[in-house]
């Protein structure tokens, strides 16, 4: 059987509130093993696909967004909270437990008819994942994989991108 | 003479706010051959220097710093904006224009003695790289480079870091 990154991920009690068991991931991150680990499972995920972006959520989906960028030689795409980037930007909404947020992406990011490979750390509601979806086909792009280190399952996050291919290292 | 990563930024005029060239990096990363020529550019800054901890700001400072990790197979650590980060932390206030903000790391991200390079794309004013040159060293991590993308001179934030290694592609 496969190394799992589990060993590297912690719990942490109560966090961002009460109640909640938070994945935290920078202790994955922060060991050259099992960061090593993680991001070669992501590159197996990928299977031989040709991706020329790759497009990561502020800011946890960096970490790994960006080196899958340099390993597969493809642009690298922030998508980010409002204000922050400061060309021309797409803008979308999406729902949250109380209220909405935005994210934004440049709109010269994606080219049309480039592949494209989401990434992004947690997939739990789905929500940002289904923004960054509309704004990526706003842009003309093809998603070929959309990809989580964790997918917290019992949120059912994968209802909302069930058109796509996706796919987690772990599932909770 | 080696080729600039100068091509591949853009200049956005008044953003943040008026008055202001904002250096725009999201064409440089969003170009493979731009995002693989300034990884190359600060791997040579590291000539040969054994790094066991890359530490970056949020969230600029991840396009890079998860990369240089990656390549100089170390760990990555994080430096986030209060509340981020779920476990424990070292916090670290420093001043802005109007105001202070703070950072904060991990307590257990750093151990002693660990040879640590510390990347942000931008060096501004310098707050952020003193608040978390101060962060390092309270873990006890040894700081043998601090590398920036661009350092904007003109605000002279060389002189807060002045009795570190410091490096920079560019210079405005």
């Amino acid at each position: 059987m496969e190394e799992s990154i589990e060993k590297y991920i912690r719990d942490v009690k109560d966090f961002p509130k009460e109640g909640i068991m938070f994945k935290d991931i920078t202790p994955l991150i922060g060991h050259p093993e099992g960061f090593k680990l993680a991001i070669n499972q992501l590159l197996e995920q990928v299977d031989g696909l040709s991706i020329d972006k790759v497009v990561s959520m502020e800011s946890r989906g960096f970490f790994f967004g960006s080196v899958l960028a340099d390993r597969l030689n493809a642009g690298f795409v922030p998508v980010r909270k409002p204000g922050k980037l400061p060309f021309d930007t797409y803008k979308q909404e999406y729902a949250l437990e109380y209220g909405t947020d935005t994210l934004e992406m440049h709109i010269d990011a994606i080219e049309k008819g480039e592949k494209v490979l989401i990434h992004d750390d947690v997939l739990a509601t789905g929500g940002t994942a289904e923004a960054v979806v509309k704004m990526v086909e706003k842009a003309g792009g093809e998603i070929v994989l959309i990809s989580f280190l964790i997918n917290l399952a019992f949120l059912k996050g994968e209802e909302k991108i069930k058109n796509y291919n996706v796919k987690s290292l772990l599932t909770y």
